[in-house]
């Protein structure tokens, strides 16, 4: 079976650019209908790959392969990072499928396909139900941003009473504090100023400060737990006299260039630095269902699913001016 | 109860310094007679200080204080690192006691005593008892060397059948070697020469690579725990493509100057790195146990313990010839 459908993909100059793309249907996979998409900084750092940019799709499954049985036409599903994974290696069987040994999630296995479309042919293993009543303008953010807060809040050993501080209030950190509140830790906001302090109060923060690199900040309590949602290149030596012992931090907007870390403060408190890449499926559903249940909704805004709007809020997003995950929509 | 015992300080000029000590034991306080000391990297670092070195002693109970129970006159015990810890905080109460919150491990509450000594006066209940058998030469420097690697052996979720490296081989290394094969991981021994094939081989590696910063070995299996016990300025992205998914480094030998290490390296691998410092109580009584159980000895060299025997020692250390642990013996 074949679909045609369209796609925007980023140029070399930068632009977007709609195509279209026609694609046999293989026996386990499905053709989604794109109903909305998020815009992540990926997209941004992909713009002149040429590949078919977006990662956060929610959309309804309009045929199906004849293997299919998880999905069936008529449903409402998340799609993503995931286009499909191997599904029996070590690490998939594990719960950690973002590190499947096989196929790697972005740019190596499929060009042609992503959320910033009109449509995208998936593995039907690797789309999400989205529970009934959730609206996908608020579920398709859980799929990247979202499965990469909760993957750090859920699978690193982090405890109910533990102090959770989140540094960068954006797409990622109001997230964070959203979905730590709700987990019931204590959530300490860190920002550059006071611009976002009603906010982050109002996500579920406990405690905000202002933090700037060599200003840590004053009569604070130590940090068990740090996730770095906002500049890449922070300032590792004023970072850590907030720790606590036995602390972690967990970097999730990185750089390829050197952090200033030095090991003799990693071991003297006990800290650890763990790298953590978007979330497994298994990770993806439970923050499906918990977001559901709990009525917690990504902070968006939205934009039209054309050429047009996705420039618009790329622009946006570069300028720092997001507030908190943009959304395309279809028109 | 009052006590005098004879102790060896470093000068400012680098000397070892005989000083006499007298003591009053507190309730709570045993004096043990030293019979051996081993020699660590840290009494190097220390050497200008002014406080008495050695945190690696096995001695024999000479006195007690009105309230010790624990132990009783006449037995031999290790003592170490921890001269008294609060034993109540959290990090105590859950395993990590060399996190004290109140007393800190090294320099800051007790610089009148050490193992480079001829006796010391130590808390009851950071004492630990050698089992019976078990020599007093190897079981010293268990309480510092052998502490380190065990509490990242055991404390860390290394699995049985993980592939631990362990980068350099000298006095941590040979004994991360030998104690790694005994718990059944795969030991793979890292090293800058071919020199100490024949022996890490000995110890229980099952494969040896030379590494060299800039020349990963090629053909090599990746690595799930990788324990640094070499140069504290390794370089990171020479270990970093040698690393497994979802894996883990342990800098044991440290720096206070900024290393090389990318988080966005950290993040696309799942990589953590985690700083450990020493053992807790508990990972000592474990460590003395299990040694003396699998009959694991470190490989010693010995000198007297005088202040010219700490000196040579002490100079063979800095050397880099040390095989592998200095242990010093009472004449």
């Amino acid at each position: 079976m074949s679909v045609t459908f369209q796609v925007f993909r980023g140029s070399a100059e930068g632009k977007i650019v709609a195509d279209k793309v026609t694609r046999t249907l293989e026996h386990n996979e499905v053709f989604v209908e794109t109903l909305v998409s998020g815009m992540c900084g990926t997209d941004v750092h992909y713009l002149k790959a040429g590949l078919v940019l977006g990662h956060e799709g929610v959309g309804i499954v309009k045929a199906a392969g004849p293997s299919v049985t998880t999905v069936k036409v008529g449903d409402r599903v998340g799609f993503g990072y995931t286009h499909a994974i191997c599904g029996h290696c070590d690490n998939c069987t594990n719960g950690w499928d973002q590190y499947c040994r096989t196929v790697k999630l972005y740019g190596s296995s499929d060009f042609d396909n992503g959320t910033f479309s009109s449509g995208a042919v998936w593995d039907a293993n690797s789309v999400y139900i989205i529970p009934e009543g959730y609206e996908s303008v608020y579920a398709a953010p859980l799929v990247c941003a979202g499965a990469t807060v909760w993957s750090v809040l859920t699978k690193f050993g982090i405890q109910s009473t533990d102090r959770v501080a989140v540094l960068g209030i954006g797409g990622l950190g109001h997230l964070a504090i959203k979905l730590a509140s709700a987990l019931g830790y204590h959530v300490v906001a860190l920002s550059s100023s006071e611009a976002k302090r009603q906010e982050a109060k109002e996500y579920g923060a406990s405690e905000y400060h202002v933090f700037r690199s060599g200003q840590a900040p004053k009569d604070m309590e130590p940090i068990k737990h740090l996730i770095l949602t906002g500049s890449a290149d922070i300032d590792y030596s004023t970072l850590i006299p907030m720790m606590d012992t036995l602390s972690s931090i967990y970097p999730l907007t990185v750089t390829s260039e050197p952090s200033n870390i030095t090991t003799l403060s990693l071991v003297t408190k006990g800290i650890r630095i763990q790298g953590s890449m978007v979330g497994s499926r298994p990770v993806i559903r439970s923050l499906l269902d918990f977001a559901a249940k709990k009525d917690i909704r990504p902070t968006i805004e939205t934009f039209p699913l054309t050429a047009e709007g996705i420039e618009t809020a790329m622009q946006k997003l570069r300028d720092g001016k997001m507030r908190y995950r943009g959304v395309l929509v279809k028109e």
